[in-house]
């Protein structure tokens, strides 16, 4: 038993609705409030439960602060056969990431890829959202973003320049689950230091660094400190790629133009996103491919594993089993969670999560 | 001073002048000699010494038992507008990788993007040689290559499924160097790992476990364990997706059909690798673009350093600083190297490197 078994839950209908009321009541048109009630939910039903309704209180306020754009004109500035940049008027970054993903899929249809970036966005949740959108039409999906905070120095440094920048990539197979990874270059993410610090927990040596360089393992120090990259120097490389790619190339900020979209609601962040649709049947018989995807998949599960180790995981497989089994029994909610979506409903004027 | 700078020196000139005489007496037409000589060059200027010159003998071994194609029919297998399968009939994995930067570079000149697969590949060197080949054309390159052994094992698996499959990126840069990521998901290289054999030197904790999953320093025994992934099951799935990428989607070897290409020089390969180059003015303005590369390059390269750092070092750019004084001075020759190139050419009848 996990500790979220014990937890209340609601069905992904209801949440789906209370996003849905909440962001009509800050000013989002229906349709659009709609579609950030299908991606949001989406994220919890996943399991990605700091990129999901927990958001809910946070996006409301940039919404009313006018940190985002409730009303936008989200629109494709310019574009050739096989790429494009997404105008995102300062919108939600859900809406203008979906809109991303089906241009990128139109062309990849057209082309064989689609390599479609966004600038002027903003959070948009997790990324294997819509690096998986492409899966539906037997294409592989690449999300790159830049982070919405600085939290990572260059190796050898102590100035956080860089961002937990996120890439995740998702592969259609035949009968397996995709294999999506989802990752920051980061060793963990910031969000953990936070929870860390709310337990009264230490951090495990190699998360974080002091302005010595030292390991820091005081969560509530985290500020004095910096997060580690994955494979030193490696993870340092990741993240500068992986920003150079969604952020200047995209006309959208990086480095120290990078606005704290949490300490900053009323600020616009510039956010930029990249999505890649990769048409598999551009490059081999797609009923081919997903099976030697599975082959691979079972491959692996099936290894020879260490002693101790109970069962050999597919990037994304703990995320749709979680997926199978929130859809059935509900999406767990913590106490603190519904305690704090009790408060925005009664902020907004609007029913609280059924 | 560094254990280079005592050591003997060839002029890059002489140096692909060898190349080229070695090829040519294994049987492979002058023109392909002359670009092999040329990237494999390029490979040692950069400070890549593992992936130059120093693979020759095994190169051309694996020419004379039959192992790689010396008079090969590279062609263009299937394309659409914005990707391509190269089909490299078993050729010089070099050769391919140069045709398929090429078309990918053409595709994006008209569409925005080119995304081009090789199968029937070999061994072609260091990643960022075909990554770096769109910055002449103001385009990012990205290169995705299946490892031509398996050294790493699901995380919390005790099989090597996996490889050391390299992903390169290089980005252009208006006066600064090109930033350019070449990396494995793994901790250290497996060359790393003979280098501390062949010096009777033990390897650091975190490079390799054992069987058990305990760490493993001894390098002598590096048969008996596994390579471990950066970032825990982080690298783990970056090499999968990796080799999905490059492997099964180009309908090459992947997994356990993996042919190890040192211990078996007479069979064929089926190397699968990948290119993509991304116009830089399908997105932005190219001088903008290059001018912020510029200036994050700078932020990065001045920021606060921790103590005891001498320099902090962008991705590639100390690869761009050998480069410099490789071509000026030499190639810097260990006598090791210089034993093995002779006993090449003796084996060959053609001249050493002068």
């Amino acid at each position: 038993m996990t500790a979220t078994d014990t937890l209340p839950r609601v069905s992904a209908a209801a949440l789906k609705a209370y996003i849905n009321r909440a962001f009509t009541a800050v000013g989002i048109p229906a349709a659009d409030a709609a579609v950030l009630g299908e991606l949001i939910t989406e994220a919890d039903l996943r399991g990605s439960d700091t990129h999901g309704v927990f958001r809910m209180p946070q996006y409301c306020k940039r919404i009313k602060a006018g940190g985002v754009n409730a009303r936008p004109d989200i629109r494709v500035a310019q574009e050739r056969p096989s790429t494009a940049i997404i105008e995102g008027d300062n919108a939600m970054g859900h809406l203008i990431m979906k809109r991303a993903a089906e241009t990128a899929i139109a062309k990849a249809k057209q082309t064989g890829v689609g390599w479609v970036g966004a600038r002027m966005s903003n959070h948009a949740g997790p990324a294997a959202l819509y690096a998986m959108m492409p899966l539906a039409h037997d294409m592989i999906g690449l999300y790159f973003a830049v982070g919405s905070n600085n939290h990572l120095p260059p190796w050898g440094g102590g100035e956080s320049l860089l961002g937990t920048n996120p890439i995740a990539v998702a592969v259609p197979a035949q009968d397996e689950p995709p294999v999506v990874m989802d990752m920051s270059p980061t060793v963990t993410a910031y969000g953990k230091v936070r929870l860390k610090a709310s337990r009264g927990e230490a951090m495990p040596v190699g998360w974080m660094i002091d302005k010595q360089g030292k390991p820091l393992t005081d969560p509530k120090r985290a500020d004095e400190g910096h997060l580690l990259p994955i494979g030193d120097y490696k993870g340092y490389a990741l993240s500068l790629i992986i920003g150079l790619l969604a952020g200047p190339l995209n006309r959208a900020a990086f480095g120290r133009d990078i606005v704290d979209f949490v300490t900053r609601p009323e600020a616009t962040t510039n956010t930029g996103q990249s999505i890649v649709a990769l048409s598999v049947e551009a490059f081999a018989p797609v009923a081919e491919f997903k099976r030697s995807v599975d082959l691979m998949v079972r491959a692996l599960r099936d290894s020879e594993r260490l002693p101790g180790v109970e069962r050999i995981w597919l990037p994304g497989e703990q995320s749709h089993s979680k997926r199978l089994d929130r859809a059935k029994h509900g999406i767990p909610m913590p106490p603190p969670l519904r305690k704090s979506l009790d408060e925005l409903a009664k902020e907004l004027k609007i029913d609280p999560v059924m």
